[in-house]
């Protein structure tokens, strides 16, 4: 994986997308919204532009405005083009922190809101829990069973991505300790002091974890995320084990013994910290991961690392679960990243969001709990997303859209490549596979300037780890798209070298 | 407060809900979806009926279905009514665990799904923190601001309920520390530890909750919650304080002197409390109460007792936090159930959810985090659900609903006391305010057998606390509807005495 092969890159020439149906001109016309990709950026003003800072004004009154970037004209933004309120046009690479599957206002997405079928779906929002919808099982088995992990065929969905981790490892938490209990019921003394987050009923178990991972900002998902200080500062969190995850050195191929040993050294910690928290009375009732590290600096790890994991939790009888918010939904080429991993049997859970644009979790049989109500909330996720899902899906199958995506990350990130070979001093460590990928600057002032200018460029790319840039495009992308990327990034490099 | 008044029940007479807005025909009517309110619920079948127990079985394999009821046909349902796929046609007045605020498939909803001009908001979820919408001001301005607690003028939006609370208690964490460093900016110190989740970046600080509490189920929230054992057992929690919530007696007029003990006792411990984590290093940064304990047992307490428990907040200058999930969205016949409290200054924060159809929070300027990416994740709300509360809030003030939710409640109330005085054996504790309330049976059997038996008769409840039977109607609740409620009851406890 990750090691793009250079000579797969024939598809180019013979250039399949040109016949593609992902930008088919609509049947009909929505009055208000745009149904063309434009060919090219265009920026008209600087970035936040006079709009945008009026309107950063107005909204500041209400709350803190510091992460917004620019207002956005959604009704104008039309596949991997997003537009802001000063009308410049971006070629989004970033695309919403990487939760919009096939690009702004797709058309099967509008004639999924627009179909009278849907209707009431999009009006009545259920308590799935206790009042699922008639058509409730049809609906998942056309999307989220349509694409379960291999193995896995049961699903709990969630409304976010936080709430998606959360209530995963309340499944790991409630299933060691059925575990543990043999198939005894729970004592009424548990039953009791659990109400008062007392022992027994409220165990001493903790969950590994990993440096630089991020899953989220409630506080058991943050208990598990170390990334920015200001993710995490002044919140009280569960002491838990950490980890450290793979830090692989780059090229790959002219670091491989390195990097085996560098692996095998974070597999070891793994195995002592299992055995340290089991002797402090805290057992570690399982692994969270991410396959590839997202907002920590997507930080790659190889399949046998992963496989080596699976084994370490084999081996001490605790959940594997990966959480595949960021890495899932075809983004890698293939569905789950994990599907790169050969692993020997399925992950125990696997966790999702963003691009799958309904939260959940997909699980091991073991892992579903046996009584109501404990995996539950009023909504427990929204079939309305999940009807957006479904024609996602739909569309990702008919224009063949993950071959499409191994096929562009073939072609990008040799690029990439060429340009880190001009520009040493600047760019270091490409990685990337299919869609998600990085490259390193020598410090964030660097990579913030890098982001800026390419902004200001036309190009909308994000920031990640200490000193990464990120792509996070859609996975309709084409090669013309690349072309503006890599264009403007070798501009870029020239004026700040 | 609810204590509501036998003689202003005038308004039935001359009853304006004939000229009521709430149920006009649609100017165009979908091909699919029911536009009338049945007279009378119609049961066919035992519930769930034998399609609903075939789709059980089916859902069965994908996951746990425990907590099902049944499965609905949304298309058929309408106003206060919920149509399963048996064909039985159910008044609902638990509407999906109190999360529908006009009833099914109203008009206003339908129009603002099909309005072309919302409909890239269906289509575009954007990451609302960095990218917002070019009408995001004027949708806040037009939905949560224009029904925003009197004093309140900041809003954070968030996915559900849980969320809301995890995050607004981040904003009383982040508040805390920032008073204790008294303007300095954290130190290295802290800005590293908190990676690890280690002092003195990751501080020992607590929460005060209550007994019987309920407020989410993901850690930080599930923290302060207290219900029923299967929300907590084998849930790895933060120990923090809990203090008893007062537990009223009733009829409360010939109960004053013991409940207004009652209420003082539990002020005392709150300070007890408060002054006891403070000696242990764990000091409490705030409060956190529902005005009208729902999960826990529909437990009411007096204004009294509230205005006592925020003079202890601002002594103490720590944070006064209601949260309104299941109280707000004027089910109270005010907006917000605290609005009945008349306190000397808002609350400090004010968490929604459910009949808002979007999570969030409402918060004195102090509780705004300085710093970007604080209070923050890739969605952060839905901008179309605020389409819909948009369209909500729209109805309710031209339909003048809070009125109407508190002349509904006074007839309510009073005739359900009717019914207790002529089965005392079996129903005590009628308590409501507005459409909000519920009833206590002997036993826990006997008030699932009475949930069970209102249901097999078209009347749908459900169920809170120990032994109690909510109501959690819609706000366009009308007499016809109270008045089949009432006549079922009635045969309900006749058959069980």
């Amino acid at each position: 994986m990750h090691c793009y092969t250079k000579n797969c890159l024939s598809f180019i020439r013979y250039n399949p997308l040109r016949n593609s149906q992902a930008f088919h001109r609509p049947a009909y016309c929505s009055q208000k919204i745009t149904t063309t990709e434009p060919s090219s950026p265009n920026v008209r003003t600087e970035i936040p532009g006079p709009k945008s800072r009026q309107l950063l004004k107005e909204l500041d009154r209400i709350q803190n405005t510091g992460a917004v970037q620019f207002f956005a004209d959604y009704d104008k933004s039309y596949g991997n083009y997003l537009v802001d309120v000063d009308d410049n046009c971006l070629l989004d690479l970033y695309t919403q922190i990487a939760s919009i599957p096939i690009g702004y206002n797709h058309q099967s997405l509008i004639d999924a809101v627009k179909n009278e079928d849907n209707l009431s779906t999009f009006v009545n929002r259920p308590a799935l829990g206790c009042y699922p919808p008639r058509d409730w099982i049809t609906r998942l088995q056309t999307s989220l069973l349509a694409v379960a992990p291999p193995g896995l065929s049961e699903v709990q969905t969630m409304a976010c991505g936080a709430c998606s981790v959360e209530h995963a490892q309340k499944a790991m938490f409630i299933a060691f300790q059925r575990r543990k209990r043999g198939g005894a019921p729970p004592t009424q003394q548990e039953l009791q002091s659990c109400k008062t987050n007392e022992l027994p009923g409220t165990p001493n178990l903790s969950v590994l974890s990993f440096k630089n991972a991020f899953h989220g900002r409630t506080m058991g998902a943050l208990a598990l995320t170390h990334t920015k200080p200001m993710h995490k500062l002044d919140l009280p969190q569960p002491k838990w084990p950490i980890a450290t995850f793979p830090m692989l050195k780059y090229p790959l191929e002219d670091n491989v013994r390195e990097n085996q040993a560098e692996e095998k050294r974070c597999l070891e910690e793994v195995e002592d910290l299992i055995e340290t928290w089991k002797k402090k009375s805290e057992p570690i009732v399982g692994i969270v991961i991410e396959p590839i590290q997202g907002e920590g600096g997507d930080n790659f790890a190889s399949p046998q690392f992963f496989q080596g994991l699976q084994d370490i939790c084999i081996k001490n009888d605790i959940c594997f679960n990966l959480d595949e918010v960021q890495t899932g939904c075809g983004v890698t080429g293939l569905f789950w990243a994990h599907e790169h991993f050969n692993l020997k049997q399925p992950p125990d859970i696997v966790t999702f969001s963003k691009k799958m644009l309904t939260g959940g979790f997909f699980y091991r049989s073991e892992y579903r709990p046996q009584e109501a109500f404990r995996i539950f909330n009023t909504w427990i996720g929204d079939p309305s997303k999940v009807v957006l899902l479904e024609a996602v899906i739909k569309v990702i199958k008919r224009d063949n859209l993950l071959n499409r995506v191994s096929e562009i990350g073939n072609y990008l990130w040799p690029e990439v490549e060429k340009i880190q070979e001009k520009y040493p001093d600047l760019i270091s460590r490409v990685r990337g596979l299919g869609i998600t990928g990085a490259v390193d600057f020598p410090s964030p002032d660097e990579r913030n300037k890098a982001i800026s200018k390419l902004l200001s460029k036309g190009v909308n790319t994000g920031a990640c780890g200490e000193s990464s840039l990120r792509l996070r495009p859609t996975l309709t992308l084409q090669k013309q798209h690349v072309d503006i990327f890599l264009d403007r990034l070798n501009s870029v490099c020239q004026e700040m070298s």
